[in-house]
């Protein structure tokens, strides 16, 4: 029997609109945003792939995600685990900066390093910075520092451990396991998924608010490509990702 | 140091508005009820007793209350355990019934009776009936049978058990803890906490929506009665839940 994960990405935040540089910023979502996330649920309930366990990262906007998308699938009740090891990545000195001003200032070189290289994070964000979380109490638990600034590598370093410990051992037991997080924490958990190499990883965009649904065998690799419940809307979403920071 | 632990019950759901015995059936909140929820979450930020942990009823209208009082706080991003023996009483064949019919139907004395005696418990629900919880899904895994009908006694039967394998473990550890639930699966744990006695336990009622704030020594007994955020609010709403029923 294969083993039936589900990814994912919150909608719309109010900085996805302002079009900034979030990262560990804890906006909220738009209207928008809790749009996308009925109709993610709504594609659960409509497909019968019902999670039986939510795994979610501490920002609001990927658990108000989950809670929208749980009550309109009718399984708000369904235990959840949250962990700081799903949030997306760090973004340093670009949180809270705008993303097509950061294009113009830097060049599109730079940007496409900061957006989309595999291990080149951007400068660090400086702890006096009102964009920092050093000391938010959401992060006085977690093992090691809070990250001043992450890479997708990064990112990939301290998902992973979460990946093995906490959903392999749901997805073990036979659950259906829903993880709703951010673009950079799924890319990561995809590029390790389908084994993506660290140049082809760039081009991966994951859409806000499809439900992306993959098979796993007993070793938990996909038995095939992941399967979005809604392909065209998916398709479209990944473009519109892929050309942010364009005016 | 003291223990703090913060009691809530959800606000208006659906069935409230319209007067029936609700239970386990699982209703959502109202307009109005999701308004008290975000009043509740104000109450928590405003006096600064802010939960480090949530414990929520496997039922939509506390997990709601829960999801839009911590969104108020800006608490979304602590954990979460959902218990079934958290529900509400299971108000066995009366789930689904008009209050003031009953009320007319079988009179005072048998009505009375059947919502605040201590130990009898309506008749039980067939499990053909439509508001029956016999197949749903959410009870698949807990222990022993999905009840037919509960009286408070029976509530509380099933309630210590957790307060005292999952509650307690998290009031010892220093957390702050937040109880998101049922008029009468609270009323159930403040019968613990308090020491009231079977009979008096009659004349309590929870007002909906108002965190009830207790601290606790090392023993888990409360050092002083429970503390109402808004005692007039609270005052008030109590009186409306004892007048139940009534046209």
């Amino acid at each position: 029997m294969t083993r039936t994960l589900i990814l994912l990405r919150h909608g719309q935040s109010e900085w996805n609109e302002l079009n900034l540089f979030t990262g560990w910023v804890d906006v909220r979502l738009t209207e928008q945003g809790k749009n996308e996330a009925r109709r993610g649920g709504e594609l659960l309930a409509e497909s019968g792939i019902l999670p039986d366990v939510l795994h979610t990262s501490l920002l609001s906007r990927a658990i108000q995600t989950a809670d929208i998308a749980l009550d309109a699938a009718d399984r708000l009740w369904i235990p959840v685990t949250r962990s700081w090891r799903l949030n997306e990545r760090h973004y340093g000195a670009l949180q809270g900066k705008d993303k097509a001003q950061t294009l113009e200032e830097f060049g599109p070189e730079q940007f496409q390093l900061w957006r989309r290289s595999f291990d080149v994070p951007p400068p660090p964000l400086d702890d006096a910075s009102e964009y920092s979380q050093v000391n938010d109490p959401r992060y006085a638990g977690i093992d090691g520092e809070v990250p001043r600034t992450e890479s997708l590598k990064l990112v990939i370093d301290r998902l992973l451990p979460y990946w093995s410990s906490a959903i392999v051992p749901d997805l073990e037991a036979g659950k259906t396991v829903l993880v709703t997080a951010h673009g950079n924490s799924l890319r990561g958990l995809v590029k390790h998924l389908e084994g993506i190499s660290d140049d082809d990883i760039a081009e991966l965009n994951i859409p806000t608010g499809i439900p992306l649904v993959y098979e796993l065998d007993e070793n938990n690799v996909p038995t095939g490509p992941g399967r979005y419940l809604d392909p065209e809307a998916a398709a479209a979403g990944a473009a519109a990702v892929a050309n942010q920071g364009k005016k």
